[in-house]
């Protein structure tokens, strides 16, 4: 079995051993900080020993499972916790082509390359709907696309790379599609707390035995490192994602899980607001910039990545290695999210040199 | 797909509902305590923040990645850190059947039931070697059970549940084994820490391209909730371990990871002895009770269960129940670890009470 590797790891290496002062847009690591919670309650957590170093329950602390139940306003029985988004997405997808009902897998295109990773591993077969240049998906399209041998419609909302934000309307049409299908609509949303066009809808407002909705706190407390996602599974299929995460993992990491509890309960709406701002103003300062380069580009109605293209300088791998040897300036080949989007480069704005970034780009083409 | 789901943490629950007074030998979570530098880790990496908050290489942290390979003596490529020994089991066990060179998984019978549980989950064959009563595993009823459809073999020692040690001559007939068929070893070590015997032989003394060792942090550093283990790949197949942790987890997490390497940095070798020798005694008085009792038992050489059985009295889920109500002590159902061993139950000697629960043991039948 071959399993297509996610460069992200391999650019972020090549940029960290080129030396001199490369501007990092690769990773996707918040660069804000994390709320004061997380680290209150890693201490909080270090001092406890003996039973709390033990297992937690396989899904997840009680108080976390709650706490996010409560939140998303889903059944606690729903909620497994889980090793980040990926753990998340990994069981939702299995689940969709354990079930017997096909084994094609409809994603987008551009794409966040994790899905057709984890489709190839589980022996599903990816089946790609390409997006509007503006990153919008029409639900037509899914729905042509879709048919009896679907067994699973994994989209990501906000958008990463594309910054699209799709609304009720189509959230909804694409969970009618899963179940005419009888397949599985799973929706990542790691990327909620980063919206804003105020359009976002989550799947969960639309109550389906067909859908599965993925998140996890990576992005929006800042701790990509901590690995602390969650699934919100449909009563049929919640036993078989906590058998399969049991199998892999027996139990996600528990100093990790005491700290995201004790920062939920502990951190201001304020701490998100500035978070966007800060991104708000990135994004008006990086774009402002690639005007002057003349370069075209997507403007995020959520997440943190702008999508930029250079004429005559499409966004291969090739190319990226040239801009951090010449630019001083790191980011993502547009050939690592699908066809659609060969000829550009992928940048995220984790870095408040955002604006400078885009003038190296500016000087250099 | 369905799942065989060890029933742990099933038991466990039932334990904690009863209420009353209940001696909790289910579990495998020392009770010993960890060494200080887990805390002094957290601590001091809770006051980092920022880039350390965020994704750490998806093989695991360099450093902790360099400490493993220098300690076990292996190339730092061939280390895998991976969440608990759970998933470098699960990575392993993948990497065996994913080779396309069969399909049946070669088990011990009793067998630490998250193997058959994981093989199921893969696709893979369970095909059951019984242990001599004294829990040591012969060879060649290996050899005989092997063939060209075999695709991995698989064991653990010290083991869990027979407590056996498998010396450095049987451990080489293993990877012979594996290399004849072009399966692969793979040699679960987890608990490699706790030899009584002075007869433990790790894989890793015997260089090949077919075996994995796979081993974790959670018995050795009393951190079964903290989910940091890791596999030793031979170089064929350590970039395929490498995806699959990617596609599944995107990579451990990093305040556990930190804080093993900050424990494996500062803990003086007393705190491994202090810990085995607890675990003699306890099993010396353990015993002795339970000769009191007129039980049947195995006392282990290596690990930290005791086997036991009493005369007319199944070690059926049913049976547990009944112990954990009416004689306030709460074992493992020996059917969970296989037929050979229906009629017995699993004592962990992770209390200090092993003694007491003897007594109640012997009092109750």
């Amino acid at each position: 079995m071959e399993y297509e590797e996610p460069l992200f790891f391999r650019v972020m290496q090549y940029a960290a051993d080129a030396g001199g002062d490369v501007i990092d847009m690769v990773s996707g690591n918040p660069d804000w900080g994390s709320p004061e919670g997380i680290s209150q309650g890693l201490h909080e957590y270090a001092d406890l020993g003996g039973d709390d170093f033990q297992y937690p329950p396989s899904d997840g602390l009680a108080e976390l499972r709650a706490e996010i139940a409560a939140r998303r306003d889903v059944p606690v029985e729903q909620v497994v916790v889980t090793c980040g988004g990926g753990e998340a997405n990994y069981l939702a997808m299995a689940a969709a082509l354990d079930r017997g009902a096909g084994r094609e897998v409809v994603l987008t295109d551009p794409v966040y390359p994790y899905y057709p990773g984890k489709t190839s591993m589980l022996g599903g077969e990816a089946v790609y709907v390409p997006v509007a240049d503006d990153g919008s998906l029409d639900a037509a399209d899914v729905r042509a696309a879709a048919g009896d041998e679907t067994a699973a419609i994994v989209v990501n909302s906000p958008n990463n790379p594309t910054g699209a934000v799709y609304g009720e309307e189509t959230i909804g049409e694409l969970v009618a599609i899963a179940e005419e299908h009888d397949a599985l609509l799973v929706s990542d949303e790691v990327y909620d707390h980063f919206d804003y066009s105020g359009r976002f809808a989550s799947a969960l407002g639309f109550d389906s035995a067909n859908r599965v909705v993925t998140n996890s706190f990576s992005k929006s407390l800042a701790i990509t490192g901590f690995r602390v996602g969650y699934g919100v599974f449909p009563p049929e299929l919640a036993d078989a994602a906590r058998t399969r995460h049991m199998l892999t993992n027996v139990a996600g990491s528990r100093p990790a899980q005491y700290a995201v509890l004790h920062a939920l309960r502990t951190t201001d709406p304020d701490y998100y607001q500035s978070a966007r701002d800060l991104l708000c103003e990135r994004i008006d300062a990086f774009t402002a910039a690639l005007d002057e380069a003349g370069a075209e580009y997507t403007t995020p109605d959520g997440a943190f990545y702008v999508l930029a293209r250079f004429p005559g300088f499409p966004g291969t791998l090739e190319n990226v290695y040239q801009l951090i040897d010449e630019a001083g300036v790191a980011g993502m080949p547009g050939e690592t999210f699908g066809e659609s989007k060969a000829d550009w480069l992928r940048f995220a704005l984790v870095t408040p040199r955002a604006e400078e970034a885009a003038t190296r780009l500016a000087e250099y083409f």
